[in-house]
């Protein structure tokens, strides 16, 4: 059963600007479906910022193994309850991939905890990915570096958590690195940061990009059914303990009641 | 110079519970900071939920080297504001150690990213603490193992990211096991959970805990300045490039222009 | 293709103590490759102490996807050669997994650079292992904990270096708590240690453990063909520097030297 | 009490080399500890390959805080039992710096567990290592990056295992980049590997990298008195479990028999 991904764009410059129209024509949210798409372990479909709830529903989350976020221009309309669902979803085994101007996606900071902050430059300058973990799953089929041309420089410090892994770290011709490609584990979901992506350069048609985000889509999808009540904290009574215990000292909560949160 | 810890207490069950009153007469926060203040190291503050802005003003968090959270009852209470900036502090460098209840604390979900939760059984049962990181600054002076005669069991599987370090598992009578010392990282700032410290109990005055809550406070203390403007994104404009480049290709933003967010 | 899983066991108290052999007439290698070889993801075979080069031959390694270890009274026994072979292999990609008293093994102290030592309790007490990860692979088709009757005890601490994920964690009937299921990665090769497996005891025909290693065996599974010359480290010459430079100041190397090392 | 740190240098390109011989006339370890007496918090000595023992007797080692190797040419000349003898005490809490070429000593294979290596070009070319973790206390009172005109390139992939944390990564004018700030723990004993530091450039000279040497030294320091007896694996009899039980089913052990290893 192929890994059902989708992805989401937030679909305004893509409207709005002539070069974004012209490199992705379906969006670049279209784009990267359709590199996807190559690939008979993925069905990949797309979902908007335009769209109620941001086609972001508790049925289409429910159905999406893997989901992959591009967001720049229009993080803030984002609405907060959708973030909370999609997080909810994360917790509970879905995975996400988080592309380039999302680091300062909602769902992004709220996964992080952390500003997500980094330093910039937008002048069509050449970048290296080396790879830093090799023959890690994300990095399969690729040589240990390659280029972009033309993209946009983020320089560190990058305000994220320590990651579990470095999978990749760019070299900028303007004098910068960046850690290009990040993992972490956020509940039973796995997530990936994954740096190119400027929405004026043809990134999401460049052959070894497109190999990162397959590879990307399968190591993040979690076979598992998602967990069921994923923020609960259940009460464990005294007499359903595994061990023989009996209760002592002064209470709070009386028999059955629910915990504070 | 001392170490300034500011010990944050939602003081509502001290008020409002004949049991916790009798315990703690000047309150969890109280009992706290005496301990901090017998060691010449720190100099300990209070500051509770029913002050304005929760006494978490930008001026008392400035001078906050470490922060001591403790809430259960009135999580929801919190203002969002506060704990954004509580946050912020962190980020830019202050300390936070977070105890028992405030695993639900507002201002630990928002740093860990994840829903933070747990299994619990309020029975007075045993817990024994054993050290898993030997002479880890936290366990510093303490046996490998000490018990609490009576505390509020916390099950597996708990919900945050996995630490930089697993300091404390504590045992339980009932037959749980708890990772209860974690310690993180979140920007310039130090994190550390610790379990126990339930109201009913005199958890606060053992003299093991309090060891734990000092060795705390000296390894979360940060003594670099500040980050200023700390969820900063700052541009790197093309002529002040660190190597020699020149702009290429098509450009979104204009010169000098801030980048979204 | 079906995973290639080498169970490697000592084969010493099969031979010489009665209960072991009852238990395992097969060998404990041999149940658990039985165990395996009832999942068609896996063909899993044998090798043991006692065959020419420990049944370690670079023909078998380079065969061998995910290589199970178990050891216990001959540690001392097995060739220094032969383990560093193995860790190259695991660095090269393979998986190894290894097995209770393996925490002992030249070849896990070797890639965990600690001396992986514990304190231990031969009284066949209960013990009950937690998932602290929910829904990690390893943790597949587990209830959220599951006990073993009669085990041997391991406590804490665990003289082993942070891992990348803790998996399980154990309770003991006499107060002891123990890191049980471990995650890392040297180089290419996954590595996971798992705690129970006490000789005496019947706990490789335990349903649950048996899951825990198939699952554990596809999780370590790297499908990336071996990294070749795994522990090179090669020159780039000038001439061949992705970005053009020059040689400058005075040099150690001649040309096309190698490295010292 | 200052914090003793022994520099340990290998000291052979100073005395066969005239370009290092003149940059160092005092070796580089000479260099490396005048820096560091330079700040009261310190008081640093150095060792050398040739002494007997290559000054890493016990005496000498159980009075170190901290330890700072470098070696290069004669790494294969340093002694097995004298690298097991420094493991032991970083497992008790010495802390330990490796430096540049180091990368390749047996004591930081030994305690990585992996490879060490990396690729790289003698061609005296422009570094710059930026800060990626702010405010972390090895990068204390340095800019967000600094540069060495003329270093030695070390390029990505690193055979190590995933750090607790990146502090710097390299930037190099031939397109390559390094994590060249590492941070580990092996035991008690805190590890920092940091790049810069070809013998052919006057790197330690530079005041950055002194900074980052005084700083990770007092990082590195673990202030509590050394574990005694690091590697041993004691027996717990069942008379002083911490909970009472009774002792069942077959033993391998008799009553106070070691455990294998």
């Amino acid at each position: 059963m192929p890994i059902n991904v989708t992805v989401w764009g937030e679909n305004v410059h893509e409207q709005s600007n002539e070069t974004v129209a012209e490199l992705y024509p379906k969006g670049m949210h279209g784009a990267i479906a359709d590199a996807l798409n190559t690939d008979k372990r993925f069905t990949a479909t797309t979902a908007t910022l335009q769209e109620p709830e941001h086609g972001m529903t508790q049925a289409r989350l429910a159905q999406t193994d893997v989901l992959i976020w591009w967001g720049h221009a229009a993080h803030g309309d984002v609405d907060d309850a959708v973030v909370e669902r999609v997080a909810e979803h994360v917790w509970a085994g879905m995975g996400i991939i988080l592309l380039h101007s999302a680091h300062f996606a909602k769902i992004f900071k709220r996964l992080m905890g952390t500003p997500c902050n980094l330093t910039w430059r937008e002048a069509g300058e050449r970048e290296r990915l080396w790879v830093t973990s090799r023959n890690h799953p994300i990095a399969a089929g690729l040589p240990d570096h390659f280029e972009l041309e033309n993209e946009e420089m983020y320089g560190e410090p990058f305000g994220v958590p320590e990651p579990l892994e470095t999978v990749f770290i760019s070299w900028f011709a303007g004098g910068e690195v960046f850690r290009s490609g990040l993992t972490y584990k956020r509940g039973a979901g796995n997530v990936f940061y994954f740096r190119p992506g400027h929405e004026t350069y043809p990134t999401y048609h460049d052959a070894n990009v497109q190999t990162v985000l397959r590879n990307a889509c399968a190591w993040a999808h979690n076979p598992a059914p998602r967990v069921s009540r994923v923020t609960d904290a259940p009460n464990v009574p005294v007499e359903s303990a595994l061990e023989p215990i009996e209760a002592r000292g002064p209470r709070l909560h009386a028999d059955g009641e629910d915990g504070f949160r």
